[in-house]
C-alpha cells in the first residue's frame, strides 16, 4: 500500500458537485469519465499526491444509486495505490480479508482495481488500485 | 489544500481495529493518543504521504459514539493538510462554506484543526489541519 490513491464520494448530481469541489479544493476537475460496467459517471480532482473521485449513478441498479438510497450522499470508498495488485490481493486473502473480486478488473482513470468486503474492515469499502501499464 | 492528511474511521473497539488495520496496511500503528476535548482515543497508521486515524469514543456524548449509533462503524471524515489554516478558513467562508469552528482548535497528532459543515460538501465531513509550529 503506497498511499491513499483516492477517496470516492457518492453524489446525486455531478455538475453541481463539480462546482462544490472546485470551490473547496481550489482546482478544477481534470478528468470526467463514464465507467459503463459500474453504472457511474466520475470526475477527478487532484490534491497533491492524492485524488478525489466524485461518482454519480447513471443507472438505478448502480452501486452508487443503491448507496445514496440507503445512506445519502457521502464517502463511498477509500482506494489505496499498490505496486502489484495480484500480489496484494493474495497477501490480503492470506490475512483473512474477503475480496469482492476474483481477479482485478478495469476501473476508472486507467487502473486495475479490486474491492475488499467492508464487513472485515470496520464498515469501510476499500479498493486496491494499480496503474495499467 | 496540499494533500489528504488523513482519513478518520469510527470504530467500536480500538484494540480490535488496530489488529485489522495492521494486517490491512502491513504496518503497525505509530501513535495512540487520547483527545479528551473530543471524547476519543485515536490510533494512527502511515500510508506513504497519508495517514489513517482510527477513532474510538471514550464517552457516550462523543461525536464518534453518536456517529456509530446512527450509521455504524465507517469513514467519519477526510482531513486535508493546509499551509495556513486561518487563511484557508477565511477563503472557504468567502466561498460560502460553513465552518463548524470559529477559530482553529487543538486536535490529535499535534495539529490545529477546523471542520466544515457536511451539508455543504455532499454529506462529507471535512477537516482542515495544519501542523502546530
Amino acid at each position: 500500500m503506497n498511499k491513499i490513491e483516492h477517496i470516492g464520494i457518492a453524489v446525486k448530481n455531478l455538475d453541481v458537485s463539480n462546482g462544490i469541489y472546485e470551490r473547496l479544493l481550489g482546482v478544477s476537475s481534470y478528468k470526467q469519465e463514464e465507467v459503463e460496467s459500474e453504472g457511474v459517471k466520475t470526475s477527478f480532482f487532484q490534491s497533491g499526491p492524492n485524488k478525489i473521485e466524485l461518482l454519480e449513478a447513471i443507472r438505478e441498479d448502480s452501486p452508487i444509486a443503491k448507496f445514496i438510497e440507503k445512506r445519502g450522499e457521502g464517502i463511498h470508498h477509500i482506494a489505496f495505490d499498490v505496486e502489484d495488485i495480484v500480489v496484494e490481493m493474495e497477501r490480503l486473502r492470506g490475512e483473512g480479508f474477503i475480496l469482492l473480486n476474483e481477479k482485478p478488473k478495469k476501473g476508472a482513470d486507467n487502473k486495475w482495481v479490486a474491492f475488499l468486503h467492508p464487513k472485515e474492515t470496520n464498515g469501510v469499502l476499500i479498493e486496491l488500485c494499480q496503474d495499467v501499464k
